[in-house]
């Protein structure tokens, strides 16, 4: 998506590590009217799966897929990151990892929420190692719902998350994908990405 | 707004100890036409005054606040919580009680974006006690920004966080104010709320 690829590059920060913050358009301060923009895109993309829930992770994917819901007309559920080992009621969990934070979470869902047969579109700003993802996609088996799509705004191709959705045929579709970085001139430099609607 | 007062009436559920849970549409699951219909109502609430951010906390005032900074056309920022007394990088922390979870949490914003001379909206999905809206005021008035409005979802009218706003007269309007709730029935008695533009 060239609207976005050109927002990272402008607005986007390089730092050693292989960290792209983008701290001031997606994950902190938030531009709506770009997440709108991508809303439509992924509307493009997975609007004809008959999708009836979108799923994400607090907090940055909170935004975008709120945004998504109004094209998709269906509800939003986010993913709570929970570090306490008991959690009430009934839930789903999984366990994920972050990268950034060097931490694992446990992520829970209300039961009430996610259900067999539902069509979900799972939806988050960054696919790196995919754990985050993963934690998704787990608790959606164990609900029986089916994945009809994945939306991700940004991936890092340069780390296994894409790599490990795609060889499981899992309907992924990446609005950037990052292909490399230069933390010495501060470019970025995309991967050509999948824009065919899923089948 | 009777919309909401509506939907808190037949989906939000009582509980003992003046719970009210509305994570069927509010703050787990989301219902983003209804967050519309709450985007434009604080548009009408607040849209004459100049506002160019709109300042929210996460996880559950995310949503609602981006559908708003697409009516606003004005970017979305978000203040972290934080557990961490060591925060990286330049920002503004306020400490914040949770009703809800008993805990306290340093919120932080970094000092990129919020600064002298900004006309902010502050947005929550609840108002109790005031802690957290406190907290963002308290970010506001560091960084030399003005509150030019404070828009709430659901106001719970029988803690003490609108007195403590409306006595330092701060621009609040609070979409649905809940005067009280009966467990046993499941009813919840509502308040008159003021819905005139702020001055």
């Amino acid at each position: 998506m060239e609207l976005l690829e050109e927002r990272i590059q402008s607005d986007g920060k390089v730092a050693p590590g292989n960290v792209l913050k983008v701290d001031s358009f997606l994950n902190h301060q938030m531009d709506p009217q770009l997440f709108n923009e991508m809303a439509k895109e992924w509307y493009r993309l997975f609007g004809h799966k008959k999708i009836n829930k979108i799923l994400t992770i607090e907090s940055s994917g909170i935004g975008m897929a709120s945004l998504a819901g109004l094209y998709f007309n269906v509800p939003v559920i986010f993913a709570k990151k929970s570090k306490s080992i008991n959690i009430e009621g009934e839930v789903y969990k999984a366990e994920v990892e972050s990268f950034t934070h060097k931490n694992t979470n446990t992520v829970i869902v209300s039961k009430d929420f996610i259900n067999d047969g539902d069509r979900v579109l799972l939806i988050d700003d960054f696919l790196a190692e995919g754990s985050a993802m993963l934690g998704l996609i787990q608790i959606c088996q164990e609900a029986g719902a089916e994945i009809e799509g994945i939306g991700i705004a940004i991936e890092k191709g340069f780390q296994k998350g894409g790599e490990r959705l795609r060889e499981r045929n899992l309907p992924l579709r990446s609005l950037a994908i990052v292909e490399s970085m230069d933390p010495e001139t501060g470019t970025v430099y995309f991967r050509e990405n999948d824009i065919t609607p899923v089948d």
